[in-house]
C-alpha cells in the first residue's frame, strides 16, 4: 500500500446536484484507488459517522418541518461526527478519503437553495471545527432540466423534490466557489455519456494521486 | 382566561440536577395555573418540538459517542424548534409556559459537567437564536448524593449515570448563575419534604404571575 511515507491521506469530495452522476462514479473512482494500490475510504453525507447515519431519517423527513437553521445544527452535527470518527481516522492513517458530498453542498444547497447568508454557514462551520478542505473535489456540472431527466423514475427524496430554481440556485453556487477556488475543485461536464464523465475523473484523479503521494 | 391584556406570556423553566424533584414540581405548578386561570404550556428538554422528541433517542444513545460539540449541535438543533413552534408560539399567546429544563441546564451540564467553556456555548446559543431569557426559573438545589438517593430504584439514563463530581460541578455551576441573575432565578432548598418545596414554588409564582399579568 502506497500508504507510509505521507503524513496524511488524499481527500476527494464528490459534488453537485441530483442526478448528476457522483453516486455512479464514485465506485469507478474507489476501484481506481484500489488498482493502483492505494488504500481507500469510501463515505457519504448526510450519513458517513454513526450520528449522521441517525440523522439522516430525521433530515429527511419532511413531517417535522424544519426551518433552514435547524437543518444546518443536524448538519454540522453530523459532520463533524463524520469528520472525527471516520475522515480524520482515515487521512491520519494515509489513506485516500471518497465523500459523496460534503462541505460544498452545504452552500449549495443551504445557502443557494435556501437563501441563509454563506457567513451564517461559515460560522457554525467554525463553531464545530470544520475547517480542513478536501485535497480535491470533483463538481458534476450538469443542468438542472437533464438531472432531474436523470433520476425520473427513481423516487426522489425530500431535496430532489426541491423544483428546479432551487437547483438552478445550487449550481450557481456551485461555479463561484469552483471560480473561487479552481485549484481544488474541478468542474466535469457530467451532461456526457457516463463513459465519458468516468474516464475524465479517474484520469484527473490519477494524476493527483500520483502527485500527492510521490 | 387572564391572557388577553399582555403581548407576550410568561415564561418559567424548572432546573436542577437530577433527582432534585423538578419533574414531580411541574404537575403541581401547571395545576396552581389551572386554578388562577391561566392557560398553561407544559414542555420539557431534551424533548419539546417535533424535533427534539426525534433527538432525544439520539441524546441519550451512548453507543454513538457524541462528542461535547456534538451534542451541543443537537441540543441547539432541538431547542431551536423547540422555542419556534412550541414556546414562542404560546408565549405570543399570552400563555404560561412551563419547560422542564432549558438553557440553564446546558450550562451546568455542558460546562460545569463536561469542561465546555461557557463562552462557547454562548456563541452557538447567539447562532441558534436563543435570546429569550425566562421570565422566572426556579433552581431545585440538592445535594448531589441526596439526588442520588432519590432517584435510586429508578433506571438511570446516560446522563443520569455521570459521577456524583460531574453533579457537583453541574451544581456549582446553577450556583453561579443563580447569583448573577438573582431576579431570574430563585433557589429552593429541595432537600426539604416534596410538601414544603411545593408550597413554596406555589407561592413563589403565584406572587410572580399576579405582578406580571396585572
Amino acid at each position: 500500500m502506497k500508504t507510509t511515507t505521507r503524513k496524511s491521506g488524499f481527500f476527494l469530495t464528490l459534488e453537485g446536484i441530483e442526478g448528476a452522476g457522483k453516486s455512479s462514479a464514485l465506485p469507478v473512482l474507489a476501484e481506481l484507488c484500489h488498482q493502483q494500490g492505494y488504500a481507500v475510504e469510501v463515505t457519504r453525507e448526510p450519513g458517513g459517522g454513526a450520528l449522521g447515519e441517525a440523522l439522516r431519517t430525521i433530515f429527511l423527513d419532511d413531517s417535522l418541518h424544519l426551518d433552514a437553521d435547524e437543518e444546518l445544527l443536524l448538519l454540522y452535527a453530523g459532520r463533524r461526527d463524520h469528520w472525527r470518527t471516520r475522515i480524520a481516522p482515515a487521512l491520519a492513517a494515509g489513506k485516500v478519503v471518497i465523500s459523496d458530498r460534503y462541505e460544498d453542498s452545504t452552500y449549495a444547497y443551504q445557502s443557494g437553495g435556501r437563501g441563509v447568508p454563506p457567513a451564517h454557514i461559515a460560522a457554525l462551520a467554525r463553531w464545530a471545527g470544520i475547517t480542513r478542505r478536501p485535497d480535491l473535489t470533483f463538481w458534476f456540472d450538469i443542468a438542472p432540466e437533464l438531472g432531474a431527466a436523470r433520476i425520473r423514475g427513481r423516487r426522489p427524496d425530500r431535496l430532489e423534490q426541491e423544483d428546479q430554481a432551487f437547483f438552478s440556485r445550487a449550481r450557481a453556487v456551485f461555479a463561484e466557489r469552483c471560480a473561487a477556488e479552481p485549484q481544488r475543485i474541478w468542474r466535469v461536464d457530467a451532461s456526457q455519456p457516463l463513459p465519458m464523465v468516468h474516464d475524465a475523473v479517474r484520469a484527473r484523479l490519477a494524476a493527483r494521486l500520483a502527485a500527492f503521494y510521490s
